[in-house]
């Protein structure tokens, strides 16, 4: 977030100091956002973004790592830049794990030997993330007649990012690493227009063609060889709310979507409802009710006038 | 924009000067883009980004700011990241000014003073912007059953992202600085799938979920407390157009949305119409009528096959 | 994608070299994703963002070039980086030949001339190109009530940005270049929540208004004048499968918009059907079906509770 | 001048603010290193650096520009770096013009005017400043017996690096450029190890090999062809001072050294004295009286214990 | 130190293995290096450039710091950037302290806050040390019948950057810290040519013109107002040695220069000799014993052939 | 040497196309700097710096690589590093041989596979370079009274920076490479001071003290075990010229200096003499004959007045 200055000095502003004053009353004034009281450190939403860069290059080194890899020198790329990923992941673990809901952690000497710990754990999974990301490159080549190869899947659809960032945020939300996952799920967001929440389980196979809207809730659950389009929202159809307003948190409020389904363009599916293995869901259906295995809906026509 | 040079070198493309000048005919056959006749210094958008992104971590400095703030660093930081931020403001503004409709502005030798001047009142409106920016955090902190904690709201929800930019432009919009609220709203649309019109009038507590596909209108005017979700349109039902089939603008086209009001995904309010105070617009919803206070629209149910 | 090493060191991951064995295992086990059995080098998705970025310079060089341009320079400034582009440019066709149907253009030892010559025949291409986005440039300020100026459409407009990269994409797939222009279709995606598939053909003073969820089919035809607004969907209405389950490659499947159609937001577009010139599509209509010229269709409206 | 910020947050330093006033307070009681009571733009270091060296790329632009340059390409790499060059130096120049003797400059709105003038002066000079060069470079191969090449002597040696940095900085000071020519040559210094003041007079054919500790003084003066060698000194002898002890500025205090001459590693000539065409003045020599032309002095022998 | 990858694709080089196995051999073969048998954090040069970078802006803001400075920000812009700079430098001595003598320090747990206390005790000194500099800056002034401002001595003279980074050294020294102090003088030494041991003890008033091949020994005592030129040695005239060869470590064996001494270029002064207040040694002169103060000490003529 | 643009505009240069013009007549006119008539490659300055800093850091990962390496990361970052730096090494190799002395090279296809297989000869020397330079590291240690460890030498010492360029330049030297050696040579002189030609034969053991000044030539060799100080010339006496005044290239003109010799400061040895084993040199003795084993030579005493 470094400005360029300006080359060419311009003239004072005279109410600089007062404006930084009053920005501090403000600060001071909404003192809620402090965590306890005083400043709380926070991860870096850019350096999660190099970290998960770095750890999809480690997946697909010849991809998303360099154009010089060749079985020479393959593995000390990956051993090298996994070694600064993890690194750097461990700091940024021991930042999200002050916002855990164990009070006492902030003030743990043990704090940096957990997030460690935990980063040890990560890193132990991810030749398993990687079996089940080529599941989901193949399913995606398979399930778009303008595919043309593995390699154009994994470099030109958003639908693979989203699912590389899917899986390791989900992998951390596992291992009970608090923000670092969403802060995953928001960086894949931004850059696809797919929002899936780190929290979901999502089965093998799986893939989002074009994928810009699409939205899946918190506590949805997604079987084998699912594929979704465009805007499809597995959503929640309302929220119970705390007698303050708030809404309720964690209540399971997302759809079930079982093996092989398919949901078609702009479809809305809303609340603990299922889908029974094999459906087909058409293009803009609403649907807030459970479908047995095997169902074909679709959309009533519209009317031309 | 700078380009990786070829560190290998390659043969050279024996056409490139006739390319060259054919481009400079057609620059010189399209001189309508010109403005009067010669070119015209325009805006920066990667300067304008840098900027907006300065001024987030002047009013969030832990969050959107550095990771090393404390109470005896965090006033020297905000003061130095918010002259700087104001000195390159200052020429952005001057060169915008440019395309005000006053035709005579452009020959105008003060027209950096008057620049200055407008970064002298829009550096005044920051803490009145922050706080309602506070507003707009707890909102969708009570509004989000998924959301953990303020920080998470801040570093992880797009729609935070989208409404600190809005509050940015809309302020240059009413100091009358022409083009750079666009691009500021621009360049949240590009990262957040949110494309808000900077003339837009937005109540405090404003929150939007997810927040792919959502478009605010240039007239729209919204109150306290409102919540909206994703593929959500305040847009327009018809546009008048001039004799030269131009269409006629600055009209007020869009909805007005009144306090409290819930519009959730994927629905379509359209035209100058009033959802009165209170009322719940549910998914998908195709709205080009007014509705009294309380009301509670739904989609009819789609049919299975 | 470098990653910014800890300034401070942390205790070593003692399971590195395990985890890097099991990736290299996994790698070999998915050798599918392998060319041939050997790693191919792979066109890179940053430096053709940067030949993308470059080459809107050198078509618009005082809106994405630089600030300082003026009548005694800019031809220097458009030789230079269209020099850069092109010979950056060379080297990712050369890459992209790779992935061609061919199977032999592999070891042709031609391979570097074949993508130089190619990439002369881009560039001699150019002139026209911006001839095109001229027209689309003025059909967007001519449609856009909100739009103050052709400045404003270059620089704030995602349409803007997602039809220049179509057309440079277009170009180099009619080139029969592979890969590539999928590539830069992506890039444009992801700035822009806008999907059209380069394959597409699109006539001049094409304008997409906001643009998010817009999706333009393989073998979607579109004529002269055409407007749409987000979240339009140009699709295919159901893919003929091989019999090994695999999609069906390359049949006309997406609809034809013949000239001065108007699409509105939201509107479901599917299959090989035909619109008819100067129809009107109203917002989220879902078609199947052929529309004769002048039609003007509506959704039905919503029943309120 | 950028620094990394610790990316592990550190405890605050609570004497932050005091020291920040004591230095207000040193600044504030040394006032006059400001100029006449208020702070003054200075020209920057870093920015005039990259200056010289694009304009050593545009003299020599297969050298020191870019590997990627051929026919049909390199003028518009020349004419688009020279004019970023020139457009850089052109503000340098206008802060440096605050230095001049003259006190109304200062708030002459005509500054910039002035700067740009003298600039394109400077620019003028470009091509005869590369003919002397070019009779630099071959005096450089033809006097070393271990050169094998034009380029070698480019690329390799810092002599070659010293006099492309004198010969512009003495350019910018014929044409009356305060401060800059200083700047230039200091940079030259600490690159080469060779201080040659910006308004010391040489002639073509000038070669110094390996440099390191070579001083050339303000008022020297130096023919066509000679040649020195490291730690040569071409100093003053003694200083008049005026009567406040400051050393009187400008008089005539350094060598003049004719065609031909050469100077071998270690000699200190001091005063102003002349060494006469075609002269030798051997390694480690003590010189301060003039010597007719065709000299050939050498230090007495060691004495060995 | 990051190595721009090539762009072009390589063919592997096959004895890559080998080489890092034998590499490593040859590190555990030496293992002296290592201390105490494991790997030690050390500082970083290039982290140490940058701080000391950042402490020249912050003691002289105009000059070394921004362009775009003045009343209103200055002190925002000191407080940001040595705020910055005091916290890498806590880190980079917590690392020099493991090279103290005292071999308990490194598994001290209270390293961080004893790097951290030397800290601030260095931040007290610098208004200190900017007083002193200011004096050394006036003495260049007066020293240099070329010098025509302060300003000028600033930007353009080695010898200005040699003693600000020598005093920032020595306070680092007088406090203890290890390592730190020689690395800040050879980053010096390879900007300037000039070599001050961070020990050597330097009053005010201190001027080096031109500079180049000055050496300054670690046990050298330097009063007021003393100047130096070129080549200058103040250094040992014999090391005695311990038993096994080594040469003994620590011996006071520099010369004392008493106030207002002169010392011209090339001059040699060996040993724990003084030279007596306001004395002036010749260039190129070879001093071994001590000279009473008011001494005027001339090199023999050369003889010429 | 990518220059900041201006982010203010300035007014056009006029005469830029008329500088551009009489520029390349300028290059033109001076077709003798061409090769054979035509533009050649030529190797980067810039890159040859950061291989040779890679290398360094392959060599001495711990000093010059990164701070975060450990026994579980080490030999990864080494293989990685060391892997880019060939595949850097053999383009610039494959440059430097179009400088070769065999004309044909130029245009031999094979060219690449020659620099790819002098580079793989040159991996293979990696193993034996670092055992010298050990030897070197514990020289300077034992040789310094100043010294307090080994990583004070390896991070502190211009003689250590220049020590390992001129042993990874000599090996290239070896293998035949042209104008690479050189320029690795020059990029050590400017870092440092000291100026070593890369065909200078050097033993182990050697080191260099302060160093600025230091010239070593071509054909000079050095035993093992030697000890210089700063401004030390191993010189040529004189140069025999080619009847065209060019001077003689690649007689052994310079000194050899056999085992365990010392030589202060200054001192100047010159022409195709021998010093004899275990010698000492005094500071500035100027020496032009041969010694003999165990000579200990002074300059006589300077007189004072």
């Amino acid at each position: 977030m470094n400005i360029n200055r300006n080359t060419d000095p311009s003239p004072p502003f005279q109410n600089l100091a007062s404006v930084v004053a009053r920005l501090r009353e403000s600060r001071e004034g909404t003192h809620k956002i402090r965590h306890r009281g005083h400043i709380r450190e926070l991860p870096s939403r850019s350096t999660v973004k190099q970290i998960v860069e770095t750890l999809a290059g480690v997946l697909f080194p010849t991809h998303y790592g360099r154009a010089d890899l060749h079985d020479a020198n393959i593995d000390f790329f990956v051993g090298d830049t996994l070694s600064a990923a993890l690194s750097a992941l461990s700091e940024q673990v021991r930042r999200a794990l002050l916002f855990s809901a164990n009070e006492d952690l902030e003030s743990d000497p043990d704090l940096p030997a957990k997030a460690h710990a935990l980063t040890e754990q990560f890193a132990e999974m991810l030749p398993d993330i990687r079996a089940v990301l080529v599941s989901d490159l193949h399913a995606a080549y398979q399930g778009d007649p303008a595919a043309t190869s593995i390699s154009e899947v994994l470099l030109c659809y958003p639908g693979s990012l989203a699912v590389i960032h899917h899986r390791l945020a989900h992998a951390l939300y596992r291992l009970g690493v608090p923000l670092l996952p969403r802060l995953i799920a928001d960086i894949a967001h931004s850059a696809t227009g797919i929002d899936i929440h780190p929290a979901a389980t999502i089965g093998g196979s799986f893939f989002i063609d074009h994928g810009t809207g699409v939205v899946i809730g918190e506590t949805a659950i997604i079987g084998q060889g699912v594929r979704l389009y465009q805007a499809v929202t597995l959503g929640a159809k309302r929220f119970p709310s705390e007698p303050d307003g708030t809404l309720t948190k964690g209540v399971a409020r997302h759809p079930i979507v079982e093996d092989d389904v398919v949901i078609y363009a702009g479809a809305t599916v809303l609340g603990r409802i299922t889908i029974g293995k094999g459906s087909t869901i058409g293009g803009n259906v609403w649907l807030t009710h459970s479908v047995p295995p095997g169902s074909n809906l679709s959309q009533a026509q519209m009317t031309s006038s």
